[in-house]
């Protein structure tokens, strides 16, 4: 079980829950390594300056999937993979369900397509579990505390789109995925995600 | 007969028959545009800066092809699509064929899969005709006048993949690719392609 996904739409509480989950593992002895995508390789930093640029403009949506796809592709071989192969567990916010979500559910783009190249660029390489933080899209929006980035600007139609296609993913893959109603609060969040990941060492 | 690209191993002659098939047909009264691969759009510069930038290291196969294909999208959506639309012809310097040959070829990802990315990537843009210059990798390595880049670098067994997955691209779709063998002159390459455009102008 050293493989986690963290998933779900921008306020959901994602970040904090994915920190929250690697600080109790840590404390109960386990090494752990959390990353965040695109992710701190060369080409995640390229990656990431391009998306923020100004200068990019909005992005052909088979584009913005490229580009996180690629990024993916190298943090999985320099930093995830190496670190499974350590015997470390990995906790990542954010993995390729975000592409089919965005992508995919919010952008469009086949959702089929998507799958086969991230599966192709990953290797393979599926998360033993994916927690996924579901919110109503108006109150991920109230909870965020900073003015909308790229993505978050497309407006709630788009993240609409998106959290349907997260829930899709969830209905797709039940023994994978734990679905977390992020109405509650982070604590009672972590607590059933700590509790899970016991129930399912044991 | 508007859209027409230009493919083959570095070292070939691509660039100087691109270059010569669209001054031929600008001389003809035609309005041309020619564009380069990863092109010149924010992201094809933001691609090419993390293809040459020297901290990015040896990419993952899946990575790299993500990265080409990504820059391909913004091309055709930004210049190749809006010029075609005003009556333009386009001849491009590489095309998805190039990700086929090197990245699946030389690299061995899975070219039936690069092959449906590339397509819903374009929006199933294909080349009216593609010019693929075919030339002994020898005498490739040879004709080139500068230092191996980093994909030139992989060696004459990893151009020798790319040389026969260009070519198995040919014998797939031969009423799309036109042959020319570069070991003849340039004049004598520029010669035919000229003259088969002219003939299926009609």
């Amino acid at each position: 079980m050293p493989f986690v996904a963290v998933e779900g739409i921008d306020g959901s509480g994602k970040s904090s829950l994915a920190r929250g989950v690697a600080a109790s593992l840590e404390s109960s002895g386990h090494k752990v390594l959390l990353v965040r995508e695109p992710g701190s390789t060369p080409l995640g930093e390229g990656v990431r300056e391009i998306l923020l640029s100004p200068t990019t403009g909005e992005l052909h949506v088979w584009a913005e999937a490229c580009l996180f796809v690629a990024a993916r592709a190298e943090l999985v071989r320099r930093e995830i993979q190496p670190a499974l192969a350590e015997g470390r567990w990995v906790i990542t916010d954010r993995y390729f369900y975000s592409t089919l979500a965005y992508q995919g559910g919010g952008g469009g783009a086949d959702i089929e397509t998507l799958r086969r190249l991230n599966l192709e660029a990953v290797g393979g390489l599926v998360p033993d579990r994916v927690f996924l933080l579901d919110l109503p899209v108006e109150i991920a929006k109230e909870r965020r505390q900073r003015p909308a980035d790229r993505i978050e600007a497309r407006g709630a139609d788009y993240t609409s789109r998106v959290r349907r296609a997260f829930l899709a993913e969830a209905e797709r893959d039940p023994a994978r995925f734990l679905v977390l109603d992020a109405r509650s609060t982070m604590e009672e969040c972590e607590r059933l995600a700590r509790q899970d990941l016991l129930n399912r060492q044991g």
